[in-house]
């Protein structure tokens, strides 16, 4: 069978590569960033707009999905490519993460999670078979397996919990899981948080059941960023090179560039859709708060090195003007910026691994990004 | 001076005729719809989309750009099309709907109007020429006077008044307009309600002082459809034929059709993009309230005789799953499609008055809008 992962480049001073991810809707272009579409959209923005901006592959949440339409109803309308009308690329969170974070008298047991919807207080209770088969049913290209998420700090016996958790139930779900292209990837989820043995343990439980791609999970929820770092160092050697690595959720664009320097080739984040619905905007130069009186008749562009429709168009001052008014727009154009912010810089990280010198423009690009604007 | 105003085409069967408004923006295509900006954004929309789905003129509202950002703010911005960074037509309302019917405390003087900011309470004072001066300042392309509307029903003596200060503040208005299609063209309005002498005196008094074109105010506010066509009829007998007529704030398609056969030649309304907000969408074959469980798993687009970007790309279902999430896609796909509704319709009347076969056109098309979805 071909390899669903393929490094095209691998950086001479670091572990950074550039790759492709082959799924059944197309190609991924790594180190990648993932808009979140968990309802099935990229908040704000139209279809065209996130193609137009070089979104390959946008993530869905499956916990969202399976309370609300409900993945039966996908199913029947062909799936969530058809239903949402997205014919790329499509990564399902297992919603792990979401569980454990949002759903309210959460109950782990050892054959899965019991717990009430945050919408209705419905009691449900998944197995990681039943992750694996609402994913199945999505038709997503990339699926998550579920996996015992706990907050940092937490107690040595509790992680020592997740990680047995997650081996377990990683291995139950790849037993049920069909396997090719058409049947999705199954990609794996390893915890252990900061703690090196217990994050060892988990990467070689993950690696000897053996998944389509590894996510470096339980991270980014509070620790200290030098324990993340050699965190990601570790988990490098340990991974195998010829699968893709998954760091999720975390997108603070100096966070971003040094995980891809340790061997990191798909990111997702919340940070620049939400931020731009805040009003919080990133530039070449630093961050604009748009709501600041200092814009209210500047009429530059956010950004005068940035080529996206709304920089092409409108001025600070008109930005600032539709979200002091609440317009609608103001979360579109804002969230057109920020994402093309982040995917172009998804593109500028590409070829300066592609053009071997991946350490030395990282270096430039962070000292660019702390000047403020 | 070339008039701002040509008939191309006048119906044989009916007042509707065919032309075209030139402002210094660029010209408008008659019968028109001006999609409503009122805060200088059609709400949900980019202009991007504005532009593609063929607004040729938008609303903006003198009265909420006076309030914030400010018109001296938009003056110093280089007026309202740039600020806003809409290059094409742009007509400016006066304010005095929004004035009469959203701010507090109103007291009509002989010589303004008092009110309080519905924002913050701020007392204002407004004379007639302050309003033209505000609109020449933003820099529309098509400014409206202050009238004086009052309510239906209203006493004789309350619309007696109506009537009169219109005017005089009407002639006070032209007084201060610089005139010519650089300094914006100036609308008269006239009152009178549907009071058949009154409406007479008010054309007579408008007319007489002369104005770029005409709207004929103070209609659509709860008067029998009767009353309204037949005050319509005989305001087309009154008013000059080579000047553009205007009725402001309607937009039912059913009353939109009857009042082009009777020689109108502009409309604007929210009704389309509110209506898209609210879940209402306008359809050839009635409308659809897509929050309706049996649109939920109904893979067909709105409209089958759609072309508009929501129809080539999207199912009831999924607009149905956007709008139950409160996505804010649901709210820019609906209007995407409403306003094609919209000025599509507006394409076809043209048509129709182009094919000298405007009341056929009408009477067909009347009965295939009553059918239900």
């Amino acid at each position: 069978m071909t390899p669903s992962f393929l490094v095209e480049t691998s950086d001479p001073g670091s572990s950074a590569r550039a790759g492709l991810i082959r799924t059944g809707h197309g190609p991924i272009e790594t180190p990648a960033f993932a808009p979140v579409a968990s309802q099935g959209t990229v908040k704000a923005l139209v279809h065209d707009q996130a193609e137009a901006l070089g979104a390959q592959l946008l993530l869905v949440n499956a916990y969202h999905l399976y309370l609300r339409p409900g993945v039966d109803l996908i199913e029947r309308m062909g799936g969530i490519h058809r239903f949402m009308s997205w014919p790329g690329p499509l990564l399902s969170d297992s919603g792990g993460f979401q569980l454990f974070s949002m759903a309210p008298l959460v109950k782990v047991r050892p054959d899965g999670v019991r717990f009430a919807s945050h919408l209705d207080g419905t009691r449900i209770f998944l197995t990681p078979e039943d992750v694996v088969s609402i994913q199945s049913k999505l038709g997503t290209d990339i699926m998550m397996v579920l996996d015992y998420f706990v907050p940092y700090p937490s107690s040595e016996d509790k992680m020592n919990e997740a990680v047995a958790l997650t081996t377990a139930w990683a291995r139950r779900s790849k037993a049920v899981h069909a396997g090719g292209l058409d049947g999705g990837l199954l990609w794996g989820i390893c915890q252990g948080g900061v703690d090196p043995d217990l994050r060892r343990r988990s990467i070689e439980d993950l690696t000897a059941i053996g998944f389509d791609g590894y996510a470096i999970g339980g991270l980014g929820i509070g620790e200290p960023k030098a324990r993340l770092l050699e965190t990601l160092e570790r988990a490098d050697g340990l991974l195998p090179k010829d699968r893709p690595r998954y760091l999720m959720g975390m997108g603070y664009i100096e966070d971003i560039l040094e995980a891809v320097e340790r061997g990191v080739d798909l990111f997702d984040c919340v940070l620049p859709t939400r931020n731009a619905r805040n009003g919080t905007l990133f530039t070449s130069k630093g961050r604009i708060v748009i709501k600041n009186v200092k814009y209210a008749e500047d009429p530059r562009p956010l950004d005068d090195a940035c080529a996206c429709p709304t920089c092409r168009r409108y001025s600070r001052a008109y930005l600032r003007h539709l979200y002091e008014r609440s317009e609608i727009g103001s979360a579109v154009l804002n969230t057109v910026h920020n994402l093309h912010f982040y995917l172009d810089f998804f593109r500028k990280i590409r070829q300066a691994i592609k053009s071997r010198s991946y350490p030395d423009w990282k270096q430039r690009t962070i000292e660019t990004l702390t000047q403020e604007s």
